[in-house]
């Protein structure tokens, strides 16, 4: 059985530079480490650093004097402003820079008039952040949501860094007839832009894909869902979720995995398919960054 | 036989007033009025005027002393420049109000830096005349023109404002993904986004449709396209082409008349097609703008 890999797969550029940060921190042996909200969606990822003495903190209140990290989606500047006022903690922004990218552009458009639109899902941490940056902004997740606004004289809009492009095309489109002026800052990261092509071309050379990552990971999803129009494709978060039967008969088989999704897994995951099949014969990488 | 005449129909603001100012120039006796390029495309239009001793004229090496208008689609800054170089011409500037937002909103973009892109018909004077507002800017037409820009950091649109706003979507969507940055200023008029939906409307309730316009009009073109999806269509320049024939077992005959149609044109085509039939009823407008 021949595996193929899927490149860019794993940590994203700002989720790896968040944990990087934490992991400087512990070494640093800076004090009672708290992450603000889940530092990235992946229940692995979390163990690992819980094992290590850092606490995932949700709310505000929770807090104790001590370190406290704003992880890489970002958060309002009314969650710093409240983070601040705790007095106790000393604050470490790890907010991706693209992310950074996004609720500027949002600040600049609704302090430039016009009726920000964030092109995201409804709930996400990221959209919900950039949305503290622009008053009156909207997160505008589908191309009914958008249909549905009334017209204004400008739009301005960005969009959250890890949507698939394709997704944002028709809400786009639907914008442009709500507004005289409609002016989109393309936020959507490299690392995105490039995921889903790369697992879209695997899919189209195996026989299965194993999408590998949170089941609580919008990105993850949205490949799993990509691939699945392609070919068969399970979504999982390890090695432990694999089954034998998926594999039989299977001569080539895909791997992707989310911008959440720590190294480690995808490596237990990669040897535990090797082992399903006695005839494995090689791992190829299909290499689409550097 | 009933007929249904689809509003608005016939001349659009801009073009009625450029006609006016014609008129008004005959009426205080001006000398040797000259209008630079067909004021309206519909040759019997030009036809009338011409009988007034209106010349039509394609070059500015033709334009003798005398008055020149600049039509409704308006002319780019070197045709001014030129038409002002004559020296020895009346220069009347009867570019439609909406055109003069569209080459405004085009310069702006280009001192900003921005890649202008004009979403209009390659070889539509209005299209041209707003080229030449934004060095560099480039006429786009088409889904796959977008898609073979190169992508540059800032791409900034407007809209020739008589395209059907649908036509206009797919560029948007594609436009997005060549920049990071999109701004589109959406400077169809108002007249041409209602003209559509009504014709449409009209279509749906009848069993034919007589649309009305010179053969050279892109917006007449794009009306009888839009009917031909929905009912059987014949786009007529006069009366003098309706054939008895068509109306053959018709109960509802639906009329619609580009932006470039002059009225007394589709009073004389209601009046023919009324003969068409000995049990013409009423005629019913099917008002969508007052």
């Amino acid at each position: 059985m021949e595996i193929l890999i899927a490149e860019p797969k794993g940590f994203c550029f700002g989720v790896k530079r968040s944990i990087d940060m934490v992991e400087k921190a512990l070494k640093e042996g800076k004090k009672n480490i708290q992450i603000f909200g889940p530092i990235v969606h992946n229940p692995q990822q979390i163990k690992l650093l819980e094992e290590k003495g850092v606490k995932m903190v949700n709310s505000i209140d929770e807090i104790q004097p001590g370190t406290v990290f704003v992880r890489a989606h970002g958060v309002s500047p009314e969650v710093f402003r409240k983070l601040k006022e705790k007095g106790v903690v000393d604050i470490i922004d790890a907010t991706c820079p693209f992310v950074k990218v996004e609720q500027e552009y949002a600040k600049k458009l609704a302090e430039e008039g016009y009726q920000v639109i964030i092109i995201g899902e409804k709930n996400h941490p990221e959209a919900l952040g950039a949305q503290g940056y622009a008053p009156g902004s909207i997160i505008i997740g589908s191309v009914e949501e958008a249909r549905a606004l009334k017209e204004v004289p400008k739009i301005g809009a960005v969009v959250q860094t890890t949507l698939e492009p394709e997704a944002v095309d028709d809400i786009v489109a639907e914008l442009y007839h709500k507004a005289k002026e409609v002016r989109v800052f393309n936020t959507i990261c490299q690392s995105t832009k490039m995921r889903q092509p790369a697992a879209k071309k695997v899919a189209e050379q195996v026989d299965l894909m194993i999408v590998v990552g949170g089941k609580n990971s919008g990105n993850t999803r949205r490949l799993a869902e990509v691939c699945s129009r392609i070919k068969p494709t399970y979504h999982i978060e390890t090695a432990a979720e694999l089954k034998k039967e998926w594999f039989e008969g299977m001569k080539k088989v895909g791997i992707s995995a989310g911008a959440s999704t720590p190294e480690f897994i995808i490596d237990e995951v990669i040897e535990a398919i090797k082992k399903m099949d006695g005839s494995s014969k090689k791992t190829s990488k299909k290499k689409s960054e550097k």
